[in-house]
């Protein structure tokens, strides 16, 4: 939805503007325009190009942009892939609002592709995971799609995944997965997060859907994934660094779920260079 | 504000649990109640206690949190810091929204803190940028003051900077600072970006207050504070890394500013542990 | 969430009340208090306690409430269920918002009660749909439960039900299922809307997880259950009337559908008698 | 006000759609477009074409949709009545929340033109009550005139209606016809609830503009309407079923209210039917 | 109803202290507690106690305020009214916003009373009109009753009043009357804005219940008093100058309506002084 | 931002026509259209084009609006200045809100005017103050430009403004200015308040940027001019009337600030004079 996106854009700019761009005001006669176009110091993966765009599209509707690139490419250092044409006070007071989103979803795509491109030649698929940065979910986690990850469940209401508390309070694997399966929705699967392999054949027993195999060594995995004998889908989770993530492919589960690719992507350097055309400088 | 920030964490909060957290809904009793404490895999330097607070509060106010630390302190590795009792339903939902925040906060005040150790024994102060997540930077600018760190201004409205394009569009320096100044209201500084030390000695002509000193070597930065001779206010920036950090504060200008305090810190790992009571297992 | 279903009475009440009830406060002294009882003209099974209270709540907060009855209890006519007690004002201003939800819920509880007992001695169950009123839908939702029903997906957004439409667009049964399974998120099982035992099969070879067997007369749901041999769950859905509901549920299908549980229950005809107290009549 | 309405759909629309629809973003092509023709299985009165067609105009302006029918039109079954063109996803995605409005809002509207049907040849009219789906009160009244009905006060801010409570509070209820000509802004009338003979003399004694027969019989209906002799606005309420309403209306009431149009209503089954155009089957 | 007021002073401080109040958090301890009272220059109608309180109390719950005076006291010069107690960032923090509003409301009681008082002796009531501030309708109304004024309707959605331009595109007074009455709900009066005698005499015949006399002079009123023999309420308006109103109320209409009320009030000049308790000075 | 000033804009029009214009609904074909001209009866500055016509923008787009003059130009009475066409619904229902708005801004503009005019000679400017009506500060302050005065800090946040009981709180003048400092962002300058010729000392000792001179007469305005010896801005401030701000301009102080402006400013008389078509009149 749209709506959403545009209401948080707004904030974001009512945030950073505020009741004015004083410097712009004071320096740049409002009916200037101007061209700018964006470029990386390194090369990447672009995402983000919907939030970047529509940052410039609520200050100025007028505002054009070209886009040479779509979510998802791989984009080289200094290589220019959005222009833009337009108000200049409005390139010049969307410039860092627009930025700070497009280097930090692009920086998780990126992130995730060297991920992906880590655990090639396996079938096993990347997962993000819920630790996203607030507010900004949906576009962090279409980032981790753009980097070739695959989505886990996107919130609480979308997904049961049984955790230590749970199984605590429900006073055991089997009885956590039944009350699952008998709360949840019939389209629903149950995913159950197991510390052992006792646990492990508690959640085979219990016929649960998924299982979530957390911080499993390389060798225990590989014994999950032969108890398992294609009953449930296999989650392994915990310690998967850039390094570890290629091993973790091989053992043979199905899926590695990843906090670090949204909470700690180091943010992509991207530049807006503004372009001043002859003739509105007298103010 | 508070009313600011329980709009966003409210918005936080339906974001990750939607029409309901279906895993605990299914698996914990809605009157069990539990406690929890909160510490780190890693040493670090603590902000987000209010932002942390509030996201149990808004869930449950009858929630109780003991505070063992407050933002700024350093904290060792597995101490924990916070212990909260209530709605164990309220504790295991709001986890995840609560932890998210706090991570990314202490990651920030924590780099903050390495670099102003780095820079220690000079008068130069570390400044943040407008590099910061949407819609957090009110918590982000907390997070570097947390960590030592000092506030530039907060957005494009509260302090005027005159960069490369507002100096093009002006005509040069000089008149771009005057168009600044007449602009300005009379409780405003004006900072103008310089590249060279020919825009140096303009924006000192000119009667700049602060001048940012773009892409500056060390040898450039302390020709430029022999250059300034007092007048104007000196802040460095770029290529800020926590390497070359000492060297510019060591050079005599009075601010470095750093965008990779909000943009690049590392989430530090901290965790809540559940700790369940007797009796409130049957459902 | 509660910040939701607070903005939403919220709205409610603005919506009735405006800028104010002049009747009451033309006749009624702001300070007085007074008592009310709820009662109903028939029996009937509860659901929307929680609103009920709220509306008061939010008008006043020092309003008292006394419940006597939980959501999904059955009440006979004329049993008070709940005593309020506090502002006659607030009580007076509230009653009509109150009522037009608990009225709504109950009716929704009520059919649904009636329709489940109708299943009784089948291990079918009875789902709800999506032709809910829009905004209230977590409530209704909430109120089928209430009922004894159960909930099939809330929204578009947290299970896969692929229709004629996207079949036809996909390029048959099969293609449809195998995108569904591609797109979807490891924890969601794949549903699928059949109209002929030739699609079923087609269903039933790509694997669905789910079907739903729309406007299947009942020797063609018995034909169907034959056919599936258990491999996939089996819904039905289309002309559930209460009269048929019964014949299908024997049929062996493990879920029916019903649209009009939400969109054509009558409401209950609720009542709120407020009883004044003595020596506040002088305004 | 559209800004309101829009508000509200936008909201609805999040409600259903929430961070995306699944199915149809597995199944369709984002650039596919199609046709779609709405009509209903049996006949009615149409009422909503306003929400309806803003459900899909939020969702993608560029939608088109040609009109046949008006709201307040009486429409035969199997009559398509509105055509649809544009965005596939748009049109798949909007459905269900456009419908679930239509629906309800035409059931309203039928359920009013026939009773106003049944009271033709008499000069009395039909009004609606406050007994409306909160939220969405603007669209049932609006439903209402649609059906030839006449609209009561909107909520308790633009009329003044004095139940039995109030006059309790009042002491009389002279008194509190009093006190409501005294509180009342000089273009509101003011109207009284009465249930026996006395009462409705002491109200016509305290010239009460507007007087509410509460529960009367249709012999107690006509000594009312002798004993006003053309004083008061007369107005009927109370078990007001299609079978009875024509009797009332003979009565020489002026007016008869029922809470029933907007409560009780049945959802008309309305259809939209979607058309595949050729060529865009290649995801 | 409260939630939309604390929505519009929620507002009204977020425009005032913005990301913070940046004075008072550098010079007062956060956790100082001050005491401070509020008293006028002049002598005054008290009105806005109730959104003077807000202010603080949405900025800290745990303000005490004492108030010796209610809404539509006169109070004398330099008499204090307010006492209030708590954090003393809260007090200076909201100072601002709280008399911004106490000043206007009271300054439109005042202006109100002096009208009122100027009028002592006849029957006719002086109404205030929609030229209110934006957003602030409803405290502005309020305030003028606090002044002994009468509130006309609220806004175009609770009162008919038909002007010129409703009548030219009628065709007439008497054709805009009859659809006012066709399309009003039954418990609104009809009023009908006219110019001239012969307008006068035409609202009459066609049954008006109330009629604006528009601009005319002292002589023309007592005219139409007399040509209206108590068929219509009168209400006069134009040109209603403190000097005129006495006059005018003495021709014997029944209303005279004046925009200057809302409009053309000065603000009152009042004062919060605060007084610092010993022991807090330390930071 | 303009976001923001939509967001108000469409409350405003919401508290005016709620559910609905009656009047014009029941007199007005809702296809007719017309044209509007603008005017005021008195010579006056323009402030308020931009809200004037996003009023009528938000209510219809189609509306084409032409303007002979722009905010801050001086209009002569009678002439008129906004040429509307267009829906003639949107015209009659949004012309309150939208006059209310002109009305108020040009008012502020024109008393602004005024005391520029009146300290013409000097090179002393006119300041507002944060006296502004809440809410509307944002386009206030633009009318005090369009009049030729200049903008005071726009609130709490963008500017250091010490008073009185943040001098006592930090214990002096020197002490509060030196936390101020500390405290402040490098781009803020220090601004204090003094009363006294001693108090002024201790603030250019402490090196304050800015002076806020209160309740000074003329005479010590005059000397402090000389005793500051061009160290510090001056601004005074209190008991600027039209009569005395001449003579407090030729003190020699640089500032002088009068909150007046836009807490007493009157009203413009401003008319939207209806022009109706031929043809349009049968309903």
């Amino acid at each position: 939805m749209n709506s959403r996106l545009d209401r948080l854009i707004t904030l974001a700019l009512e945030e950073d503007i505020g009741q004015g761009d004083v410097t712009t005001e004071a320096t740049i006669h409002e009916a200037a325009t101007g061209k700018a176009l964006v470029f990386a110091r390194e090369s990447f993966v672009l995402s983000g190009s919907q939030p970047f765009c529509r940052v410039f599209e609520l200050l100025d509707p007028r505002i054009r942009i070209k886009k040479t690139h779509r979510d998802g490419d791989k984009i080289n250092a200094e290589d220019p892939f959005f222009f833009l044409e337009g108000s200049m006070c409005a390139l010049l007071s969307g410039e860092r609002t627009a930025l700070n989103l497009l280097q930090r979803l692009s920086g998780i795509a990126t992130l995730t592709r060297r991920m992906v491109d880590a655990m090639e030649g396996s079938a096993c698929r990347l997962l993000d995971t819920r630790k996203t940065t607030p507010l900004w979910r949906e576009l962090e986690k279409a980032a981790v799609r753009h980097g070739g990850g695959t989505n886990h469940r996107f919130g609480l209401f979308d997904g049961i995944l049984i955790k230590d508390n749970h199984i605590a309070a429900a006073g055991g694997v089997r009885q956590a997965v039944e009350r699952g399966r008998r709360h949840a929705g019939h389209l629903m699967k149950i995913e159950v997060e197991v510390e052992t392999f006792e646990q492990l054949e508690e959640a085979l027993d219990a016929g649960a859907d998924v299982i979530l195999l957390d911080n499993f060594s390389i060798e225990m995995l590989r014994e999950a994934v032969d108890r398992n004998r294609g009953r449930a889908i296999l989650e392994a989770s915990g310690g998967v660094s850039l390094e570890r993530v290629a091993r973790i492919a091989r053992t043979g589960v199905h899926f590695v779920s990843c906090g670090a690719l949204t909470h700690s992507a180091r943010a992509i350097d991207i530049t807006m260079e503004v372009d001043l055309p002859a003739g509105w400088m007298e103010v």
